[in-house]
């Protein structure tokens, strides 16, 4: 009797087996974790689970109904974490890790000519920049940035460090008017440039741009061939503008406007323009953004550290301007965590408008991953955990002592969470970090490197 | 030949040995990182060690001066590290912890009457501020405060959980005018008071204290009397104060005087006063604060977080006002991580000043050590690494890739330092925290009895 009823288990299991439609194979499923989409929505899926195969996101659904769709070659555990897109840095200077700390407390000006450029004019190398990027990619993987936005020297060098360590990456060669490690002249710099964007035109991650500096360094002939280079081979063009009080003094000294409206009037800004800060905008220049379809990225951090001011906030995104969030180089603020940014962004915007109601969690969270992509122009393919998008994710542990208890995922991400509590990174459906092991980088080596290179930067600035 | 001359080594090494002096025994060394003294000449030892015995410093040397000098019962290596005294935190919450991200960007009168005051009349208890103690604790040891001021209800089981987790408090028993979980009228409220002064007074780690809520939440009466009972038992007296314009308009409405002057009209300010906030102040409120010895604990948090303002950290600075920092409760924080309110308080006045040079990274370290030992009127016992004073100190890792290279120790703890990367914490010389692992407190049952009772909080506010 009890072989006879074994007999029928075995049975009935086959049927129900055989009964299941054959399960998809996917390359990864991430499962158990809160899920923020980020979708237009904001749907959170409490638990969630995500599907992914190769470089794409194949489903969003409850962790039950993707383990009955798919069957994957290797799965991540998220119980207890956030799973979210991952965050999009939309403006530093990598290598500038290697200056962090380096000088702090000054006057911008003093800052600069005193000590960054100094350092960078004796320092600056493809091995700096090469080290640099490895050791910024570690930090960024490790707090969760899985695309970014640069412009710097030797750019050729920042785009194989960050297509080796499998991020995403915008990244802009710089130009600039007088002589600087790379390019003796703008002229020079825009050669090196076009010869850039060839090279990685096709890149599947990443995106070359032309970075002309800022209206203060370059002169118009300059901006317009940066431009029309950006324009001749369609990618975009990364500049500083409106950082600063006085870049406003100059623009209105020497071309009787606002920075905004005068790279407006010689035709630079477009729908692939990055700009960042945009602290110093009148509404008339605001609008401008607005109509000439132009990202702006805003870095509260390195605008509260170097005393620039606060970019108006609330008045882009009541504009519908593109925004997102970047923390500049490490040089001016001091490091490279997109959670400290939306942190910041968040208190910044409350403190400049009296306004506790401004830039809620939810807004901060927006523009470090939506609002970012929509920024890099990538709006299509990244920022949201939506079927089609690449699979550029991360998990989030909430397990600290600060994050207890938790009322509200999206809060405690803004509010409480630091870099450090990233478990897993994964770019185009790669894992960047697990268990907050690196993957794609030698940890060990990267932070030798850079502490070997760091004792010339300390004796160049020591003369 | 070779015999002989091992022979006469042996009787060599045996004369080196018994020619040193006898090392003292010390019952703890902490030898080998970076020592941040924090004395007045901000003497910094690399490497340095700290001999302790007991509750106290006994030595500061070199680790081979220390080594020769004493044979310790246990020793921490803290290479890698920056030995520091412990963080002071001198305005906080601790229970408020169980309210953390319920509800936040709101505007304050929104904040406290939909939310946090009926959550708390709902569910404040002896069980909830032990539990929200404990779990305070566990934050504080674990992101390196060592000494905190609290004001709340049921302030005696504040008492008792901070003095078994071993950290020093300054703790103040709230006195207001409306009905409180813990007393029904101000009257019954001092009652309670005096009983609490009465029963810790005589403790090591903790300082009873008498908190009357603030101005507009106490009549005159009652503000008086809290400082007369205050005065009776020559305890501290914590109060907030000058935090929203709304103040200052209920006051100048109420009294036609600034809350500062009127709270000095009724003599109630003194040199054991700590007041919180003071971030609506004149010249005229400064020169009062300075002349009474009042002590004012800054918290840029909270005040960007509410859109409070900000304090004038130079003016106070530059008066030679008793300046320390702090958190605020984690509802309005929303943490209590002190390395946050360092560079927030180094942001928060670059940017309210306009100047980049204003709260350089070693004056805000020095709020958090010194300063707050100042406002706690602790200046002679803690807050520097100094013979004779209270073993209060911590370790800090310098190992992330966001801390390398590292330049300069202030800096780097002041603006990429978490309160994660804290290794020891160490109070009154007793080891609470050692390689992350607490020694006082049972991690997991805290945090499971919080998410036990934050199910009541969700439950409180639900409907």
């Amino acid at each position: 009797m009890k072989r006879f009823l074994s007999a029928i288990l075995v049975v009935a299991a086959l049927v129900v087996v055989s009964a299941q439609p054959a399960r998809r194979r996917v390359t990864l499923i991430v499962t158990g974790g809160t899920v923020l989409t980020q979708d237009a929505a904001h749907r959170i899926l409490t638990p969630g689970a995500v599907a992914i195969n190769n470089t794409d996101i194949v489903d969003v659904d409850t962790p039950a109904n993707i383990a009955a769709k798919y069957q994957a070659a290797e799965t991540i555990d998220a119980r207890d974490q956030i799973v979210l897109p991952g965050l999009v840095n939309t403006h530093s200077h990598a290598p500038m890790v290697m200056y962090r700390g380096l000088a702090d407390d000054l006057a911008l000006m003093d800052w600069l000519n005193k000590y960054i450029f100094p350092a960078e004019a004796k320092t600056v190398s493809p091995e700096l920049v090469r080290v640099g990027t490895r050791l910024a990619a570690v930090e960024m993987i490790e707090s969760g940035t899985t695309a970014y936005a640069d412009m710097y020297y030797f750019e050729e060098e920042i785009a194989k460090a960050t297509f080796e360590a499998g991020l995403r990456g915008v990244l802009g060669e710089t130009v600039i008017q007088f002589p600087v490690a790379d390019a003796k002249t703008p002229a020079e710099a825009l050669v090196r440039a076009e010869r850039f964007i060839k090279e990685f035109k096709d890149n599947g991650l990443i995106v070359p741009a032309v970075a002309p500096h800022a209206l203060y360094t370059n002169d118009t002939a300059t901006l317009v061939a940066s431009a029309e280079l950006a324009r001749k081979y369609n990618v975009p063009m990364l500049i500083h503008f409106a950082e600063t009080e006085d870049e406003v003094r100059v623009a209105r000294e020497k071309y009787n406007m606002t920075p905004t409206a005068y790279l407006d009037s010689i035709g630079v800004l477009g729908k692939t323009t990055i700009g960042a800060h945009g602290v110093w905008v009148n509404d008339a220049d605001i609008a401008i953004l607005k109509a000439r379809g132009v990202g702006v990225a805003h870095n509260p951090e390195s605008n509260m550290k170097l005393a620039s001011g606060a970019a108006p906030v609330t008045k882009y995104l009541a504009a519908g301007v593109k925004l997102g969030l970047g923390t500049d180089g490490a040089a001016s603020n001091n490091d490279l965590d997109m959670f400290e940014a939306m942190r910041q962004a968040s208190f910044l915007a409350k403190h400049a408008t009296h306004d506790p109601t401004a830039v809620k969690a939810q807004d901060a969270l927006d523009m470090a991953t939506m609002g970012g992509a929509r920024v890099l122009g990538m709006e299509k393919t990244i920022g949201s955990l939506e079927v089609g998008k690449h699979a550029d994710l991360i998990t989030v542990s909430m397990r600290a002592a600060r994050q207890t208890p938790m009322y509200d995922p999206v809060s405690h991400l803004v509010y409480v969470t630091r870099g450090d509590d990233v478990r897993t990174t994964i770019v185009n459906g790669k894992i960047l970090m697990k268990d907050r092991q690196l993957k794609t980088l030698d940890r060990a080596a990267v932070i030798a490197d850079a502490n070997r290179l760091a004792a010339r930067v300390r004796a160049a600035v020591a003369r």
